[in-house]
């Protein structure tokens, strides 16, 4: 009798496990977005998504912190925060993101770079490998950087708050020469706008995890490493808060989204 | 040691088990889309997601069968296909949609209409029970309908395929009434737009389940019930086909959708 229990349990356990990681592999291959791009860049900066829960659903990604406070980097399933003094740590895993993307990163292609790139060639030959326009891609880059300027944003304090395209005289950028590290980051297609950010989007994490921020401008070292990761499915979580339902999405925010994105007016 | 084994092997199952609840509780709340809405006006007809899987993702819904071939709704775990002959059955588990909207239906508020509805009037009512526009809205009516109207649209046949705003003059109606039945539908905000059909979208099966369609017009019996499930959360697969990499996506299609779905040219 005990024996033909133990059989049952194990019986169940198997098929308990089996559905489980069934279960976990449903999330590969998913981009999830807690937020909504335009609600955030419009001023909706108050955090509402706790870091915890956040890497439930991924150990890549991008994101801002909690009333702005900088830029986060998601990697290895560790999250840090870069603030506009240039102060680098891992985040509280209590505390709230009022906008990040996060994935589960598993490279479907990576290659070794053999000479050096600057953005926009960098862009070309990613453009080429990913060959299509209509994919979500998540990129990763890991090696020496000649050159890279980042930016962050000094934490906002007063509500309303101001939108963040009319914030850009407020940013601090660094830049940094022969600095190891990693770009984490996504290219997304333009059937995604307005929920998320769309074309390329990378924020950077020193390797001795002490530098980062949103990507402005970059030149490699020659053996940079490249995976991506194709994406087919993306879920977006939004804010149960009054703010986001009183929200004006009818208004047009692309080229705000822009602005912000190239750290500049055009 | 056996019983020290069905004691371990019990904490696991047990272990196991509140996992399994846990995930599948992030489902809930969540409207899943599979396909695109736009892609699909569009004239992207081939299914790509079997019903099986569909069903994974919810119980409640509503969607198009592969190759247009009329509409389906999903209620109770199962999945009716309406031609535009009118004949109604389940649908192989195996075959696929090429653009289906599914939760799982928990209704966070439920009413007793006392008076007759009529499709404006029932929007209105919706509207102020909902009270905002930026929700995402499951909406389910169950009772006796003193009329109505509904469509299905024929198969198609030859690729490239006719987008679906230029087959309105191949739409079949059927007006029924005094008939129990369901509505199985929607409200979803203006920032869905482009994956999703935004505002009120419903279908409709008999109780008898031989009769359905998508929903043009309709007047109701005094003693409607209506079931208002509250989600925050949204989940888009994408077709990994040719066709969807090679879609205008550039194309604004708002005006083509309203036609579709109000089933004539305003």
């Amino acid at each position: 009798m005990k024996r033909f229990n133990i059989a049952i349990l194990s019986l169940v356990s198997l098929a308990l496990i089996s559905a489980q990681v069934k279960a976990q592999q449903k999330n590969f291959n998913q981009l999830f977005t807690a937020g909504h791009a335009n609600a955030f860049i419009g001023g909706l900066y108050d955090g509402f998504y706790p870091y915890w829960q956040l890497k439930q659903h991924g150990n890549f990604g991008l994101g801002a912190p909690d009333k702005l406070d900088g830029e986060l980097v998601i990697l290895e399933g560790k999250i840090y925060q870069t603030q506009h003094t240039g102060k680098t740590f891992e985040v509280d895993p209590k505390s709230l993101t009022p906008f990040a993307a996060v994935n589960y990163f598993h490279a479907d292609k990576a290659i070794k770079l053999s000479t050096e790139y600057n953005k926009a060639s960098l862009m070309a030959l990613l453009d080429s490998i990913t060959a299509n326009s209509i994919g979500i891609y998540a990129i990763h880059l890991k090696g020496k950087f000649k050159h890279i300027k980042t930016r962050a944003f000094p934490p906002v304090n007063q509500k309303p708050y101001t939108p963040l395209a009319q914030l850009l005289n407020k940013q601090h950028f660094f830049e940094y020469k022969a600095l190891d590290g990693d770009f984490v980051g996504y290219n997304l297609p333009a059937y995604m706008e307005g929920a998320n950010i769309t074309g390329y989007h990378f924020h950077f994490i020193s390797a001795e995890r002490n530098a980062g921020g949103h990507v402005i401008d970059f030149t490699t070292e020659k053996d940079m490493m490249v995976e991506i990761d194709f994406l087919d499915s993306f879920t977006v979580q939004f804010p149960q808060t009054n703010d986001f339902k009183s929200f004006d999405f009818k208004k047009d925010r692309s080229e705000e989204v822009k602005s912000v994105e190239i750290g500049k007016k055009e």
